[in-house]
């Protein structure tokens, strides 16, 4: 049996101020520092330890894990910054406020934007200065790999071949890996691990900061997973996920 | 021509202590933090900009990198941990003030074994608690390469592999190098860079957090280095780690 644990970063100032934040590039808060040592602190007390870790290209997720290895005492540990656990991308909502656009085009269409698994927000232009597009970070991809807008469904088409491809045969290789990503990379795997269909994935919410840990077969079949520490508090914070878009 | 950025880690718990630290994994102080977050900014500012980055298995180091990287904007650089970059080990120094052994065993004692190219320290008994033997983050390494202690030759010795083998294939092939580590290892790399003579080595010091830069010609000679920002300052702050083991 094999463990694979998910942490969604810890608060961050776009998540502190209720702006759609995607492929921008926003530092952790105070109180998302703190998650993240706590999500360390409880990975340690539960006696878990890794081989590898993953990120993305993104610093609220690389901070969430450097701080969560420092309290886990792994700051050695080797980490792989991958651009496919990058945040969906938002599009054009990129830094606009969820409860504004709420104001004006309806929470409806606010839901539809943020959960719709197969509709994507309105794509930025690609000579959009919020397009990360020439971003240097990113200049390995080709130009099209680089979203101008992303649905869930998106999400995941980039997201699987990373685990298929790198993720996957390290676990069944006996490697321990744990993950620091965002909201909708970590829904993506969730939903394909737990083959949650298109229509029920609206309603899964990950919160900030809880370690999620899966229990997988050798066939990588999830036998069960749970958060760690406080299972209401993690069920509270995914609750309050969810009314982010709310007028 | 190539250019390589070297950083010792910014000041460190025993640092402040005057403690030899040598393999014990102990923090960056607050002025360690910000010594690090200066040593990106003036990275920045200079224009340089790298493709990966080398630190030690250490976390004064880590840190010192990963805080520089973030004042960088590159927070998501790929980093490699290397043991070879590691501090040179104290041996049975370990833990032990610089000025009470320099009262007990008198200046000379300890500058020898501070910075005799050859002399070690003494060494720590295999089954000292302080021994790194054991230690998971060097599971991978024979028992034997993991130190009891070390002169700076010992440490020379270790560290060169890392540079011929990995690091110096790099950077003659274009990637942008820029290694956060210790005094020691450090030192290593500069004797053999500016191929100093083992006599003089004793007379250079590395001051902590200062960004020192190499520029090197196709076979990786030094054509010059120099540290980023007030020179006066970093002549300063090198002569002040000379007089740490004053009693």
């Amino acid at each position: 049996m094999y463990k694979l644990v998910l942490i969604r970063h810890g608060e961050s100032t776009w998540n502190l101020e209720n702006r759609f934040t995607g492929w921008t590039d926003v530092d952790l808060t105070p109180t998302g520092v703190e998650q993240a040592r706590q999500a360390g602190r409880l990975i340690k007390a539960a006696g878990l330890d890794f081989d590898v870790a993953y990120t993305s290209m993104l610093k609220r997720a690389v901070w969430t894990l450097w701080h969560a290895l420092d309290q886990m005492e792994r700051t050695w540990l080797p980490v792989q910054h991958r651009w496919r656990l990058n945040e969906r991308h938002y599009g054009a909502l990129q830094g606009l406020n969820k409860a504004d656009m709420a104001k004006q085009y309806g929470e409806e269409q606010v839901l539809v934007w943020r959960r719709s698994y197969d509709t994507p927000p309105p794509a930025l232009e690609a000579s959009d200065p919020r397009s990360e597009r020439g971003d240097v970070r990113y200049a390995a991809l080709q130009p099209s790999d680089i979203p101008l807008t992303e649905c869930l469904k998106d999400t995941v088409a980039r997201v699987l071949p990373l685990w298929n491809e790198e993720i996957a045969p390290q676990i069944k290789a006996g490697r321990r890996v744990v993950i620091a990503a965002h909201g909708n990379s970590i829904r993506a795997l969730v939903k394909y691990l737990d083959q949650i269909a298109d229509d029920a994935i609206v309603g899964v919410n990950i919160p900030n900061g809880i370690p999620l840990v899966y229990e997988l077969d050798a066939q990588l079949k999830p036998i069960k997973s749970y958060y760690l520490g406080d299972a209401e508090a993690a069920a509270r914070a995914a609750a309050a996920v969810a009314t982010q878009g709310k007028a």
